[in-house]
């Protein structure tokens, strides 16, 4: 069985494997108090051109969204977020167990859009009952999002100067990061992001690490104590140092980019096999979630060598569904999964 | 000024006052283990026509929602609502605050139907990572609702029917539950209340009590301990036969739906005023709450002589706003008001 | 019976009834945006000779002690009380609902010192582990305390210096409040107390209103968005202008400090028997409780005619129990339970 | 350096590390719904010789204690633990930070008696105000303690009795379970445990794993809906099988118990020193914590070869601390540091 069904399927980069079998029989301090940690934040900030940043290392991207969003609001206060936004729909509440809402807009393309933003927190103090309402403080965006979308330059500084404005805080999920910022029409950098957000995290998990996030924070006060945060909400890793240690095999020699780029060339091999049987899709993109639509007869002969994730049914005799690539993908896989579509023919 | 603005801008019906001047001087036992609690819970068993009832009485409707739905769900269990819902966009966030999501369900009329509960449940149970996504577990409606509609016995029943089958919980805020049960069109009784929801509440504060609300539990599992979360949530009150006192006067000889019907018969002329003058309607109901869409030039010259609620821009020229009567409305003012929107004729 | 159970039994201070009563005709704006609100406020500014006060009025004081707790902090933060504050041992855990841990340092006499403060916080910045331990960051104190115990101003402006020096907040919950400023040692004012404390409150609830407490924020970090917290924890009244009203009955004229006064005398002269009788106390104090322990057979006796709340077993023989006045208390009354206990000469 | 600072200073037990080598290029479903977390689920049920268990398996320690705690009570429950639990003073608030109340007895040995149990609920329930408590309902207790310390049969059982009689939940931390089940003088079975608690952990971080801790859950009422917890809390790792792996790993061929008793072992040639030099403890105990006092003249010295957590001042001269074993302690080093400490003699 060949797997396209996420892209945390795969233990790590043998890089990875290779910077933690080398450290496996040294000592660390705890709780990311070590050298590999601290080594992994001054690359990330050499990275983000600022040395103002503070970065901390969480093990996964639920705990690190809700710990950003305590550390970030007051009780009465609210996180925008897309319709679609992983706060919103798959996080078990996690945002709300807090004790935080999520206001959810709509977006067709996983996007929030600086002008929703705008019209959203207007609308909110111009209310005579605004204080009947929870207050929207906090903008959560993903890059790539969950449909594999991402920010333009213009957009994500659009977003910023809206939330300056309106002294609202800016938040980027980067669990996809890698993905966003190779994609090919990608016109964005860690510094601007690092200059745009108050808060972002550079995902780990879904780019070849064996887990964790390295979150960057410029806004001060959202870093400070930010550590206590961490230990509350369960995120302090015992051995920090693992965090650390992937992180610095990651940022070395720009594997992190390097595997990221390959998995969204992979992805643009299978768009342009499904642009070639006339394949219509659920989500156009550039990064390395596919979102095809496709035939329940051509997907029943896919799902005998490819594993891939359902998205939802289209119509009586369609289904959309999510075809992933990552680090690990092999091209010949990606070749013999091309040679399917074609042969199905987009049926 | 004729106040049509809210059915809570006067202090109570008199009949409340005089019951609280009656024992203005006596000494009770506090937090509600009064005589005066136990009488009142008496009535509204009798009203309900079941013995198997807890009632307890809070102060207002934000704090009643807040704790009954925190002392229903489990921590990643969450409450489904219409996005008119109170407990969705005019409680700051006291839900969540909770730790609980509300899930909005789209509603054009306030209400929440059967057929959209059950597919939301069976939706999130046929989905392979159910456990990424908050629980629906309770339903929360209100009746009338927040747009002045009412649930019909058929529609209650059938809500009660998926709750049971699915093991979800129903729900009923009943702050303006008086006006609901008296409207001309209503065919629901206390007791088909108390027989289809597991906890309902009994408004006092928008239907001529200074403040209370009278929860009325059937549920055991919700009544487990309801008075440490009444305590826990700031809502049990030190004199708590304060609360006792104004429902024994309001459940006596009919006082609360009296005044209730005479409210919605006030609304009723306006209604009719309404529809002679050909004013078309933001929302059709059958309550207290009347919502007329009407020019700026007529709203600018009703504003002259009486306050109303404002619901948002219609178009260029139109607005849609708020009135509401009460057990306090002066048939001679509903006049008064009527003429003016003949005179106005609607522009 | 004769009622010295606790100073909540009766309904409010005939002055209270008769302001509410004036009003009871008048329409009002809700949510505590009325006249009688700002009136009242002002009244509180007066007293206090400061105009940077924020006021706002809530119903009860766990309502109060919970809000004003999760306003001020944020989630790794705790809050410093006695242990035998009302906050650690007395309200179900309403402070841990909102998710801050209570730190109890031990108490004897109700109190928090300075010394206490400031011990605990170089202890909890001195540890290596810092993060690993709930961050102290606001002092609770109550005037009068549980015990009946009163703060000097000494005491007060050495909390304030410790507090103002580490960055802590202080809050003062003023329940009873009234009968701490007219006890006959006390030497502190309102102006001291608005001066040292980031935010207090004047407890109506207990000193002869039906109910409400007046907070009052000095820390415009607090103040910020006060009333959404409010709207958000159930605490916002929607007859609002019933709390502003009975604020100005009490305000008026001095009656809050006259029938604090009143109780404070009648106590007095409670204890000044007790000493007579050669009676031991559980806590020696000027305000209106006393807590006398007693035998077993006295106690009976006593129970025959006059309510009184338990404190606790002493020994095989002994109780504590407590004794409250009230604005309320009958000076008689009063002479007939002193009568009583002569009768029983302390056995 | 030597290494007696922590039992987490070290990477993992090379058969651990072998293990997640050996699976490094397979592809396995996520949120371990993998064949490694059910296999060993499987060695567990086996281990505890029941099969009604629920087995999952979450990343650290304080993320397990606050989604237990939080999956096992209703708002107004509060969890019973000695002043010395690591939820009372070492997770930062995490479990108030959940809603819930940490109720601290006072112990000398890190250890709850069913005695301190049954005492203080039956305070609880026999006070007139008891929904003015936040209402125990759960015990926590460790194994080993935070203090080094184990519980006998004869302890465990007399907690679980006064559990089941009073209705309280019985919750064991194992963080350090391996090397209280292999303590010289311990007489408790894994059987003995998961009859006894309704949910415990074996804790893997400390004992030999990468990360990680296996959650046992006997309660239907906590394990239902165990999956959404874990999620809600961000403990649901992505890559799932990286625990089961490890656990596999370590509980093959007893490799757990043997990592344990390997530790316990090498403590005791320190305790043996210690006493050989008349050392006073801090607390007496036989797993691999020990805590001598040890004046700071000696603790000077030994601080230049050997690292070591410190526990607070005894007196002018004197310091407790602690060295602490695990399954990576070289006996040699052991031998170096007995040798050191007989060359000071306990000065």
């Amino acid at each position: 069985m060949y797997y396209f069904n996420n892209d945390y399927n795969a233990m790590c980069h043998p890089a990875v494997m290779d910077r933690m079998y080398a450290i496996s029989r040294q000592h660390f301090p705890g709780y990311s108090t070590d050298s590999c940690c601290s080594s992994a934040a001054a690359l990330i900030r050499k990275l983000c051109r600022r040395e103002d940043l503070a970065v901390h290392f969480l093990v996964g991207g639920t705990q690190t969204n809700l710990t950003v969003i305590a550390a970030s609001l007051r009780p009465h206060q609210a996180v925008i977020g897309a319709d679609t936004a992983h706060v919103q729909v798959h996080e078990t509440g996690a945002i709300e167990a807090t004790g935080h809402k999520v206001i959810a807009v709509p977006s067709k393309d996983g996007k929030v859009t600086a002008r929703q933003v705008e019209q959203l927190v207007l609308l909110h103090r111009n209310d005579s009952d605004a204080e009947h309402i929870a207050q929207p403080k906090m903008v959560y965006i993903s890059n790539s999002t969950e449909l594999g979308t991402i920010y333009t330059k213009d957009e994500l500084y659009a977003l910023s100067e809206v939330c300056n404005r309106l002294g609202l805080l800016l938040f980027m999920d980067g669990a996809r990061l890698g993905y966003a910022l190779t994609a090919s029409d990608n016109d964005l950098t860690l510094e601007d992001i690092a200059t745009c957000c108050d808060v972002f995290y550079i995902g780990g998990t879904k780019v070849g690490a064996m887990f964790g996030e390295a979150v960057v924070i410029r806004n001060p006060s959202i870093a400070e104590d930010f550590r206590y945060m961490i230990k509350q909400r369960g995120g302090m890793l015992a051995k920090g140092w693992l965090l650390g240690a992937q992180f610095e095999a990651l940022l070395t020699d720009d594997l992190y980019f390097r595997i990221a780029r390959h998995a969204n060339e992979q992805a643009d091999r299978i768009r342009y096999t499904l642009a070639q049987i006339g394949c219509r899709m659920l989500m156009e993109n550039t990064t390395n979630q596919i979102f095809p639509i496709l035939s329940d007869d051509v997907l029943k002969v896919l799902a005998e060598r490819f594993t891939f994730a359902e998205m939802g049914r289209i119509d009586e005799f369609h289904r959309a569904v999510r075809f992933c690539t990552s680090w690990d993908t092999d091209p010949q896989i990606v070749t013999s999964l091309c040679d399917a579509l074609l042969a199905a023919g987009g049926k």
